[in-house]
């Protein structure tokens, strides 16, 4: 079945959906995006992604393109056109149409696409063996509490990784602390049993995912650290994982080739995972 | 006239050329471009500018679309369908079209784009006054060696500084330093008369008209210094200016509305601009 997209007001093929070249999303990474995940046929924290979706505009001083309601009912068409059950919804809005020029345009109508896709199941081997990743400087622009489209440093990351072996690139700020991985947050488990994830801030994105998975911790009784956590420190975790919309909650067993704790996937990563998805299939 | 632009080997109206929505530059600002001035229906410096493009492509390891042979064959056909005398060639180059997936994908053909246009003579106001500049901090990501057009903290640079009333922004770093314009080469003339701009490195685009102005300042007699300066050293300036392609060599009479020197365009700037010119038109 060939894939539908919606492109600024149209359902069309995907491999003919297509934006002007003076777009400023192609010309300048003008724009914002997010993803939301679709479980057994339905949007997981809708709210949570398009508040988000919402915030990263309004950051940009970039229009919302239609409201809320009528967003949510072009995500369900999608989703039904393209009979997705599990995989995710993406949404990219950009400041419009215009010719060159790096100032904000006037009277321009920001541009709309949206994408449905399923989930490829995730290689057997990741889930039993747990994920790898490798650290490297943090080369992205400041704002990165924005969910914008200039993605060229995170592409470079995980490509980097990529070669090395990995599934993620961990990157590290000037203080060599983890800020986040290039498409995932990070956390670790202290030798004592405490998770740490760094708080939110202009360094990271509000993870989503990250956001649920700090709530069904607590309520799992688990104690949660907000706080910046070093490489040192990720080398001598007993457990550490990575969240994201398209992974979940997936465990990480090697970092920069040295085993987390004993170098399989951890008791608490598991619970994690199964309460995280309790939830997002709720 | 209506602009006639190259995309993936056609011709096409400008307003109505289009790119997939999968295109990479769309999804990840993954691409670079350059652009290079026409002056007297000629291109000025367009080895200069396809070396950068190709050092940008490299760093980025795209591949490049076509022999330089064959796109300066495009170029001059642009520069004939669009009349220009006096203008601007701009070249993308884009990773090329996939599904979506951070990491590079396989047996992709780059993306290729390329747009003429006539350049307006500047604001008569802005030669006799000189521009204003405001600084602000720099929130690109580490590699402005690169031409990427992962632009977003530029084009944000940007409009700050028009809301300002100003017409460029300078951009401060960690140290106190002055990196660049959001879209130009920085430079101030000492009190004792010597010219200063920025060594290249990764903080940094390496500017042709940049490049070319040094060449043409040091045929001059002046004496140039190759270091970063501070925004103090800016506001104690005896002359400042900019250099670009669409602008050549700009004088700057106001940073953060201090008037530089006596506030009005120096006796340095208006010579190198006049050199620079005679080169660039030869």
């Amino acid at each position: 079945m060939a894939r539908i997209a919606y492109i600024n007001g149209r359902y069309v093929p995907q491999s003919r959906a297509q934006v002007a070249v003076e777009d400023r999303g192609y010309l300048f990474s003008d724009g914002a995006y997010d993803a939301i995940p679709v479980h057994n046929g339905h949007l997981s924290f809708a709210d949570r992604h398009l508040d988000r979706l919402d915030r990263s505009l309004s950051e940009l001083r970039i229009a919302r393109p239609m409201s809320r309601a009528a967003l949510l009912q072009v995500a369900h068409e999608l989703i039904r056109r393209n009979g997705v059950r599990n995989g995710g919804l993406y949404i990219q809005v950009t400041r419009g149409v215009a010719p060159r020029d790096h100032k904000f345009p006037k009277g321009v109508k920001p541009s709309l696409l949206m994408m449905a896709r399923k989930w490829k199941a995730p290689a057997p081997d990741l889930l039993s063996r747990g994920a790898t990743v490798v650290t490297m400087p943090d080369q992205r622009w400041a704002r990165r509490d924005i969910k914008s489209i200039s993605l060229i440093a995170n592409v470079l990351a995980k490509q980097a990784a990529a070669e090395q072996g990995a599934f993620e690139a961990w990157l590290i700020d000037d203080g060599g602390m983890v800020t986040e991985g290039s498409s995932t947050s990070a956390w670790i488990v202290t030798a004592t049993g405490e998770l740490v994830t760094r708080p939110d801030g202009t360094e990271i994105l509000p993870g989503i995912t990250r956001s649920v998975v700090a709530e069904v911790a607590r309520d799992l009784g688990l104690t949660l650290q907000l706080r910046p956590f070093s490489r040192e420190e990720a080398y001598a975790a007993r457990e550490a994982f990575l969240t994201s919309t398209s992974n979940f909650v997936l465990a990480i067993t090697r970092i920069d080739g040295k085993p987390v704790g004993n170098g399989k996937p951890g008791p608490i990563v598991a619970r994690l995972r199964e309460a995280y998805l309790s939830v997002a299939r709720a």
